[in-house]
């Protein structure tokens, strides 16, 4: 193989990107969140660039990965697996944290999360986050260097635009203990909301709208999404409150949402509950909490209790795993969606190219990319209609900013180390002390 | 993109191969057997070579399809099946012909098959196995554009040399109407089998056995695999008997080999069999036949029927949708193997390269190929120590031998039909007359 592939070093770079006062079942986004940047060098001078997590966790995984990747080929994505398990440490299985859908712990893991919105937490998954911004970055050096772009690398793209909905969030106007500030005030009633709503159509051209919910009591998430529905008739509306509801929360909601939503995301913890609100109810459940491993998949749908996968390629490792997963999901008759957690626009163009090459991708997107008015890409993706455009630039299309990226890291090296870690509890502490994150059931 | 990327033409070259009088349940090999050679030519001037089933009816979707191509980019293999359904017609989707697991016919298929062994039979299926053609040879012409193995194309190897089983017939010692003639000689009891394992080991090195079964009576056949357990010791043998026997008889057998197969293939026909078959024998049960498209994957998993998928990238329409079956067996905890039929130099280049990306291949690969003496490209592939090396020489590395596809093309065309379309029950009524395939279950 051609030497010019062979990777060369590897430059990670931890940054803290601006965050607006985003409301959840946790608590609230943080004035700052971590992410982190990865640059794959070749010998042949090409940079690939990935995103990902930057908690702490995240980035002790990475930098031994790091220095294990120099004179290994950039093609050779589905080997960083395996890399990865024998030096990261950690257990030896992606799946060994199987959802038991009941208290919401792994026993085998390390108890570190983004957010605490991601479900079950394992050592595991972590990894497979952390691979996912080296794959990302390996098919961006690879594209970059045959003049080939990210999604031709997967087998072609099947559509010319990937569309994406409206992620509306609860939100205060700004944050308690200060940080950046924007004009996007609060939004903390069905008004809010909607008004919310009007403004990111108007600026992106959203045709569908998800809002994220468990922050109020359910009554007052419902009147939201009957508001959304009378704004904006016939238009897919989503409500994911993060697992926040028993099953009885869960079947109350969804009795009342019947017809309204195109579907339900997480409304309980775990595959049981999941389970048993599926059977009780013809709204489609989605999730992105209770399956986010390919061992999780097997007793979930056994269980019928999702109708759409929310896949994202942090989560499963890549966008190779990405396309494995609505590969099974298709298999199954289960619909594919996409997740998203606070990104730049270079997770943005990953999740575009990945989505662009799979067939039966019948949701629109979710995407927190309007959230974001900082990145580290020198040009910044622009939404027409609600759909971003697949382009065929070689690579994922996109360029750091040298700049902006030493700017970010800047303030995460300032950072006396509070915000390095997401803890959205820790955040809503600063407006309400006495605050612990729920456990679920909240409702 | 890069437009000498671009699909130039595409060249079709029906071939008869030479083919061994060799035993099924259906009846035996024909002298010569129908493969289909798919050339593409990029407008940069790289050629890249597929192949899969030869008869009639693949030929005719075949020729709509590579008349479709030109102008397209070789990288966009996904688009293949789309464009596959719209040009060539038939059935919208790969699943219409969801195996019934009872009568092995499928209503909307329209009836032909390769030998009678494949399981239910639709012009979907035949579709797929027409689009792998044209898959591997873009691949192929891809990666040799690029400079690139065809496994980089699919993510990188995992393993350096891809482990094949024995793949062992009952035979003739000669066809009865006539054809090539080899110096294999008979074999027909368990003497005359483990006489051509050792010779299949002393030339090529082979560590595991399969033997093709559902020929003479279940104990005689029985009695051949305690032959070949007595002869090689601790080796991973298999017996496939495509189907031909009852719930009972495949449960008499399983019990009587129980401790001796690494698995059962295809005992009984049809996924309500095999999962009756399953619930009472421990042995593992593998398919090619109940299991052939991913619609066919829900039903058969739900029920426990198979416990080993038998890929085939000509079944499953090409090399990256092996990789997604693959992710489906592993998601679900089903083993992984590899099926063959009859086949050449280049599909053996395919199968290796795509069992080389595939982490969780715990089986050895099946090959008829070296009963095939005949082959199209310029320098045959070599067993040693039962494995064939992953290559990295760019695409599937190996070269046509124009010579010779010519020559077997000629063969083709100077057959009066009687050859075109493989029929083993036909070739078996110039040994016996009143021969008809028989009905499963046949024991």
């Amino acid at each position: 193989m051609d030497t010019a592939l062979l990777i060369d070093h590897v430059r990670l770079t931890p940054i803290l990107i601006a965050d607006p006062p985003l409301l959840n079942t946790q608590g609230v986004h943080q004035p700052y969140t971590p992410r982190l940047i990865v640059e794959v060098v070749t010998r042949g001078g090409v940079t690939g660039v990935g995103e990902t997590y930057g908690d702490s966790a995240y980035l002790e995984l990475a930098r031994p990965l790091a220095e294990a990747l120099p004179g290994r080929p950039v093609t050779d994505v589905n080997g960083l697996f395996a890399l990865a398990e024998q030096v990261c440490g950690g257990p030896p299985a992606p799946g060994d944290g199987v959802d038991t859908g009941l208290d919401g712990v792994d026993a085998g893991g390390d108890g570190v999360d983004a957010g605490g919105l991601r479900g079950v937490r394992t050592a595991a998954k972590l990894r497979l986050s952390v691979v996912s911004g080296f794959e990302v970055a390996c098919l961006d050096a690879l594209g970059k260097s045959l003049g080939l772009p990210v999604h031709a690398l997967l087998g072609g793209k099947v559509r010319d635009a990937v569309d994406y909905s409206a992620y509306l969030f609860y939100r205060w106007e700004a944050h308690p203990g200060g940080g950046e500030r924007d004009d996007w005030g609060a939004a903390l009633d069905p008004a809010g909301v909607v008004a919310q709503a009007r403004r990111l159509v108007a600026e992106h051209g959203f045709r569908s709208f998800k809002l994220k919910g468990g922050v109020f009591e359910p009554d007052r998430e419902i009147a939201a999404v009957h508001a959304l529905a009378e704004a904006f008739p016939g238009r897919p509306l989503r409500l994911d409150p993060n697992g926040a509801w028993s099953v009885e929360t869960s079947l109350y909601v969804a009795e009342r949402l019947a017809g309204v939503l195109e579907y339900l995301e997480d409304p309980a913890s775990g595959v049981e509950r999941m389970a048993e609100v599926a059977a009780g109810s013809d709204v489609p459940l989605a999730t992105n909490m209770c399956v986010t491993t390919f061992p999780e998949i097997a007793p979930a749908f056994a269980r019928g209790a999702v109708q759409v996968v929310l896949s994202d390629h942090h989560y499963w490792g890549g966008l190779h795993r990405t396309r494995e997963l609505a590969a099974v999901c298709r298999a199954f008759g289960v619909g594919l969606s996409m997740h998203s957690n606070t990104h730049l626009g270079v997770s943005l163009a990953a999740m575009t190219h990945v989505a662009a090459t799979v067939p039966d991708l019948d949701h629109a997107c979710d995407s927190h990319y309007p959230w974001q008015t900082e990145d580290v890409i020198t040009t910044r993706h622009v939404f027409r209609d609600g759909r971003i455009a697949v382009t065929d630039t070689p690579g994922l299309g996109v360029e750091l900013d040298q700049d902006r990226l030493a700017a970010l890291h800047r303030r995460w090296l300032d950072d006396d180390g509070t915000l390095r870690d997401r803890d959205d509890a820790a955040a809503m502490r600063k407006a309400d002390p006495a605050w612990v994150a729920p456990a679920a059931p909240r409702w």
